[in-house]
């Protein structure tokens, strides 16, 4: 298949190198990726500003192009405007740190993803539950085995998959699990600081994990090492509530 | 009510100081809203830097506090740091242009309310169909009816309800209707262009609106001057298609 290989660690990250070298063995890969970490961008688009493209090496080969803008941004200019014919699907990945829960909101990674199914493309985000994996088999191992199957069967128009993996070696992955988008969310605070002239500045703290007990949910199923595949799309209407409004007499 | 209000404007927008003053005369109003326009960028969170909060003045009186971050991160240091007690409702907007169709998941307008539901305060998205627009009216009458009803019905947890108005007086509205998200999207292209060095650069253009026939779509409500009130949530599950996934033997 023709594939667009994107994350949002940016196009030095090691989890896009690890994919890149396992999908490009059966597959005609591109790589454009941000040329820096887009962390936690969400779905953010840069029109006010202009984009650059370049080439990139790693390894002393030819590796793929870094754009100066988000994950979503390369997505758009990848399937609009870089690669002709364009991709019969987008990964997007491997992500250091799982997108479960809320967090699926703030994802640049998931959000390049998403991009790609509203321009019409199938698309899978792959993260994985670590920030300093360095074994990313179980991604590595299982996006082949199921984007084999998303060319088999199809996926409708407008739908992501959203994988997560645990980080242990494939080898000890318990099964796969097709789960919801769970309630598991960071409670957070703000660190009030004084910077060296006094003035006050704030910096944003993880405190907790609130989970989210529900069996199928996204975070239980990765927490107990299976592998988690999320059926997304990018419509938010909340239809049950759309009748109980139709009765505020607004 | 005890309101919150932002924007993705910025905090010196007009749209959101004709909000402002349509709020003030009946409710406790604090204004936590971007120092800077923040259009598109979704629901980014600052958490790489720090973030600084100053109060603002308009018309020679305090208006609210300026931050140098995103809508959602407004929304988030209001709620967990600024405010307290929290506040009862969220408000996000006015902004210009309308947040319809596929916009809505690049909105910072829509992504600030969003963050609020997340953090179970109920909240209200409002955008004008209008990038130059001089008469508020048809928000600033509507959103403080909204609210009425909304402190007497509540909401559930996690809804934001995402409104849009014609860019026509309250008067010339022609009523209200609930809405979905529909599929209305912008087809873009990127002009390819040289800088005074010779070097390429992008720019994202839009070229066409691609519109969802859809009766009770937002953006045929809206252009029929109606205004448009979609709940939405932030669960992203495509909940139909996970049977589907099962069976593919994964």
């Amino acid at each position: 298949m023709r594939i667009l290989l994107t994350n949002d660690d940016g196009i030095y990250a090691k989890g896009i190198e690890a994919i890149h070298l396992s999908l490009a063995a059966e597959h005609d890969v591109t790589v454009v990726a941000p040329e820096t970490e887009q962390s936690a961008v969400g779905h953010a688009i840069t029109f006010l500003d202009p984009l650059r493209v370049k080439p990139v090496q790693r390894n002393g080969q030819f590796f793929g192009y870094a754009l100066s803008g988000t994950p979503a941004d390369c997505v758009k200019i990848a399937i609009t405007e870089l690669m002709k014919p364009p991709p019969q699907v987008v990964v997007s990945g491997i992500n250091l740190g799982a997108n479960v829960g809320v967090n699926v909101i703030y994802s640049g990674t998931v959000s390049a993803a998403t991009e790609a199914a509203v321009l019409g493309v199938p698309s899978v985000a792959v993260s994985m539950d670590s920030f300093d994996a360095t074994d990313f088999s179980s991604a590595t191992e299982f996006i082949p085995k199921l984007l084999r199957l998303l060319e088999q069967r199809g996926l409708p128009a407008g739908v992501t998959l959203n994988v997560n993996v645990p980080n242990v070696p494939y080898s000890r992955v318990r099964g796969v699990r097709i789960t919801h988008q769970g309630g598991m969310r960071a409670v957070e605070t703000y660190d009030r600081r004084s910077d060296p002239r006094g003035a006050v500045y704030y910096w944003l703290r993880n405190k907790a994990i609130l989970a989210d007990p529900h069996v199928d949910a996204d975070s239980t199923v990765l927490s107990r090492d299976y592998i988690s595949v999320t059926p997304i799309h990018h419509d938010l209407t909340d239809y049950p509530l759309i009748d109980t409004l139709k009765t505020w007499g607004l």
